[in-house]
Parts: C-alpha cells; structure tokens; sequence
C-alpha cells in the first residue's frame, strides 16, 4: 500500500469545527483493518532500531494512534490528558490555543529519569499540544525522542516549533 | 502471565474523581509494554474464530484499549465519542449518569448493515455508557457481538444492563 492510498482513505469536511476550516477526518482510515494496520505498520516502520521506552499518547485521537503503535513496538502506553482526568499526581504543561491557554497532564510517575519517549498524536497543526507533550517529557527528566503524527498540516508549520525534537508525518497536506 | 500478576499492576486510588469512590488506575498497567501486551492479547482471544467487522471504542481510555484490540484482530477502530467531537454526520443516544445524562455518538456510516461489532472500554461500572454503545451499534444496523472491557466491577451488575450481549471482563472487582 502506498502512502497516497491512504491519503485518499481521509475524508475532508470543510468548515468543522468552524466556517472556513477544512476538517481531516481520520475516522475513515482507522475504520479499515488493512489501512488502519498499514498506517500504524508505516509509522513503526520508522523507529526500527531505536530504543523507545514508552509512548506518549496524546488525548484524544492521539490515543487511538499511539496506543496500536505501542503494542505493535512492545512498549507501554502514557496518556498525556486534559487537566483533571487523571486519578494520581501529575506534571502539568500549559499550551497555546487560537485564544487563551489549556493545560494538559501526565502522571508524575509515568516517565523515568532518561527514558526514551515517543510522542504520538493523529495530527500535528501548530504544535502547541504536542509541545506541551515534549515539556511533560522534559520535565519528568525523560527524553523526547520524536513526535510522530498521521498527518501533517505543514503549511502551519508546527514543525519548527518542536524543534530539536525530530518530527515525522506519514501523510501531508500543504492546504 | 497471569491474571491476578495484571490485577496487582492496577492502582487504588480512594477518593477519585470524588470522596468515597475508589478508581482502579489503569495506568499504571498500560505504562508497561510486557503488561499493555498480555493484557490486549488475553482479551483478543476471547474473540478467536469469530468474524469481527469492527471495533467500537468508548472514548477515552477505551480507544487505549479497543485500538490496540483492533489492531492485533486486523479490524478498524470506530471511535465513540461525546457529542459535538466527531467531524460527520452522526447516529446519537443518550445515555444515564449519576445526575442526569449524557450523549455520545458515532458516525452514521461507521457500521454496515449486518456487520459484527465488538464493543470496549476500560471499565465496566453501571454499564449506562456501554448500553449507550450497544444502542447505537443496533441503530445503525449492526450486530453487538459483545462487550469487552479490561476491568468489572461486578457488584454494581452493568452484566444485566448489557443482557443478552455477551460479556467479557479480564479483570474483576467485588469491592
């Protein structure tokens, strides 16, 4: 299977949220076993080699993916969560959003000192939630070894702003 | 790897999300890839021989669960989620909570007339937001070939709610 077929298994919806966003819905990929697997397979395919500790997974859409992609490379899942979801003590990062700040959470015991942590959400748009994800990480004295996305809004350039931290997409879109 | 070796890897937390409550931190169980796998594995081959079409996962820890299912059975994810998240048109239902309820739904054309469907989440309590999962599986046509969850706790009777859809639970509680 190649890349452009599964480019072609996500669905476009414009104005979702809000007038004038052109909406990437993934639910149409992961929805075929054969696609789904290939994706997740694809994404995997490009740590080979790498020691990856655990899988940081990045609520919402982002567990969905990260959580294949940890049982595929045998490691452990962390879910990275809106603030409040989790039972035990967390770390918290605030991020940027369109207006105002959010904040998201691990558990403060999810990562140890020098671990390597992948990080893994369906899409990466500005990157403000996935750096969030690289100061968890930071923070809880690990190591972001990279931020691996489904799709990539390129022209929006998150990219640079997770940098040094390496980033791959499988599939782009430059709008 | 036993069962009772992935109950000790599940946190107790009293008091979460409010006093008097105890949660069952799953977290710590997933965080360990050896664990995260035995656990999946264990669960998917309740499933071994039977025609899986699909798997619908209950936003949110169930999409850790129902993700990595799906993946090791070959079949796609169907997310459920709360309302107003999915990007398409959507099949609702509504569901009871302590106080008052709550919706959650699905993509209309998620699920194919006819098609077996495999239901998971984290956690089976009350069985109010599974039966809503199972509601919508029928009223799009589909087949609910079973419930499945990582942990029960079995004195609250969510089995009953859900009947005559078969039940699993890797792990149980009486509390």
């Amino acid at each position: 299977m190649t890349v452009e077929e599964l480019k072609a298994k996500i669905r476009e919806i414009p104005d979702f949220p809000k007038k004038g966003i052109l909406f990437y819905d993934i639910t149409t990929l992961i929805r075929d076993g054969k696609y789904f697997k290939e994706a997740i397979d694809m994404m995997c395919q490009q740590y080979k080699g790498q020691k990856i500790d655990g899988i940081l997974a990045i609520e919402a859409r982002g567990l969905i993916i990260g959580s294949a992609m940890a049982y595929r490379l045998g490691c452990g899942v962390i879910p990275m969560r809106k603030k409040g979801k989790l039972p035990f003590r967390t770390i918290v990062a605030t991020y940027e959003l369109e207006y105002g700040t959010d904040e998201a959470e691990i558990h403060e015991d999810a990562i140890s000192k020098g671990e390597n942590i992948l990080i893994v959400d369906d899409l990466l748009a500005t990157g403000g939630t996935a750096s969030a994800a690289v100061q968890l990480v930071e923070k809880a004295g690990g190591n972001p070894l990279g931020c691996c996305f489904l799709v990539e809004l390129t022209n929006l350039k998150g990219r640079e702003k997770l940098f040094p931290v390496p980033v791959f997409s499988l599939i782009q879109y430059e709008e």
